[in-house]
């Protein structure tokens, strides 16, 4: 038995390619004074881990080279030196991108398996969901009446931020990249409206098509052209909740784009931020309460793209930066 | 006696020239019921004003072509039919590119001549004080121990903002157009920094010198180049005021930059507002009492440019585009 692991083998110049990635076989480790050993069951893939991948300061040190890569999982506690877990809990924490994980507990959340799927910790019971909560409500504050737009819509957040507006009685209008990520949102999840920017060629029309009063809150998942139409069409005091800007992430140097967002701003007296999940730590619990509650309502659903075994995790991520996944796309490393 | 009124001849094709302006001598008018006519002695010439020469959908419609320029004046009333008016009181209201003027009182204020030059009413105790002050305090919040940078350091709400900024406890550094304006600001009003961003190359490398700490809040009358290198240091949590982009009003088509300022403000955390000052009408009146009491103390100073002639409208108007002012640009159109 050994523990297959996917290390960081190079910066990624540009969009990721296989060999910017490594995958070992090493032992198993043990857990030691105050540690658990975990296993992991889904393994997760998001967006953020391509900025990781840089070697640029952010708000959490990039991944070292020869390193494994970072990102949440959830799992199984297999032995425990931590009194706070023991044999056979299910945990969710930021385990990488390997089969067996060592963690003195910190950060670690234990899951209620009994409650919900436990691939949701990572979805939307998990980062991504909170995501969308806080994204959505703290930072976009959308009231009941006004037009919501999500960009990547489809995404295991773009896909929660478009319902969460419809319980908040908005207008939801999502943009994806696929005619069965359209009917999917408007069809299964209830967007009043959606359109698929790969066969669209004018933003701005459909959008003004889509949105006849105009925009009060867009959450912005992948900017670029699509996020330059969405300001084109803003409203007075509108907010602009920046998540995200997928589009922009393996491009090898910056896009030239006219520059009108600092005069959109001003001239609609609005507002745009950006924002990182973990700022609101202190309030997941009561979040995630919310949203298990309109999850057991039926007032929320949500899709999984699963993939197969740790050795494909790289597939999956990449997979993902292209958008070819919808919902929240996992990697599935071992069986409950 | 006549009239003597700048119309708007033509909507300017980039930067307004002569000919988009027109001098006319009209008839001076007679208050009708509930109405004063008021005699202009200073007229206001601002960056906003702009914007209203254009054909576009705003928060206030634009000037018509054909129709007396708008713009903000102090003046004397001279016949009032209007309970709250009397002749020879000192008012200041939206009184346009005229030596005289007729208001039904609306939105006009009395001004206390003997409290600070009746000049002060169009500027530091005016609109362009508020704008600072609400511009900063609002939306930049700027907290002690913070840098704060502001772009068009030496006008008429810039030189304010870095004062406020001082006052508050922060580090200012002021961005203007000339040597003799970056002596101003660190030799007359205070400002810990500033430099000429016309004979300084790299904006980013002057910043990071002025600015060890990075900057916590920007106060943005400028846009372009300059903002883009500001971005590249903002710290995490920053906050944008932006209060004006005058480097791209008189373009004749938008200006390509690096699409940067989304994920900037992604990775930060940091917020982007646009203001209008008009949004704190209801807080005018303790900001003046505010703005006042420092005036008094010496903590605030401020600079009048002053042009002579109502004629002279248009060529202090381009000027002050152009940023050839320091401090608030005026027309003196009467005496007191």
């Amino acid at each position: 038995m050994t523990n297959k692991q996917i290390l960081l083998a190079a910066r990624p110049v540009g969009f990721p390619k296989d060999s910017d990635f490594k995958l070992i076989e090493s032992p198993i480790p043990n857990a030691g004074d105050g540690q658990i050993l975990v296993q992991s069951i889904f393994v997760s893939v998001d967006p953020y881990m391509r900025g990781r991948m840089n070697d640029v300061k952010s708000y959490a040190p990039p991944v070292a080279i020869g390193g494994v890569m970072g990102g949440g999982a959830v799992g199984r506690v297999i032995q425990s030196n931590n009194a706070a877990f023991k044999e056979g809990d299910i945990v969710e924490g930021m385990f990488g991108w390997q089969e067996y994980a060592v963690s003195n507990g910190q950060g670690v959340r234990k899951i209620d398996p009994t409650l919900a799927p436990i691939s949701t910790a990572l979805g939307i019971l998990g980062m991504p969901g909170l995501t969308a909560y806080f994204g959505l409500l703290e930072i976009g504050k959308p009231q009941p009446g006004e037009t919501v737009v999500v960009s990547g819509a489809a995404g295991a957040v773009g896909s929660i931020v478009g319902q969460i507006a419809k319980i908040k009685g908005c207008r939801a209008v999502g943009i994806a990249g696929a005619d069965d990520k359209v009917a999917y949102l408007t069809d299964e999840l209830g967007f009043d409206a959606a359109f698929n920017y790969k066969t669209v060629e004018d933003y701005y029309a459909k959008l003004k098509e889509l949105c006849p009063r105009g925009i009060d809150v867009y959450f912005d998942n992948v900017g670029g052209a699509i996020t330059d139409a969405v300001f084109r069409l803003i409203n007075t005091k509108a907010r602009i909740s920046i998540c995200g800007q997928i589009s922009q992430y393996n491009l090898e140097k910056v896009e030239l784009a006219p520059r009108s967002i600092l005069t959109s701003l001003l001239v609609k007296q609005a507002r745009a931020e950006g924002f990182l999940v973990f700022q609101f730590a202190d309030r997941y619990p009561g979040a995630l309460v919310q949203m298990a509650q309109w999850l057991n309502e039926g007032k929320l659903k949500y899709a999984e793209d699963i993939e197969e075994g740790i050795e494909n995790t790289p597939r999956a991520f990449m997979a993902m930066l292209k958008g070819r996944n919808t919902g929240k796309q996992l990697v599935k490393v071992a069986d409950l």
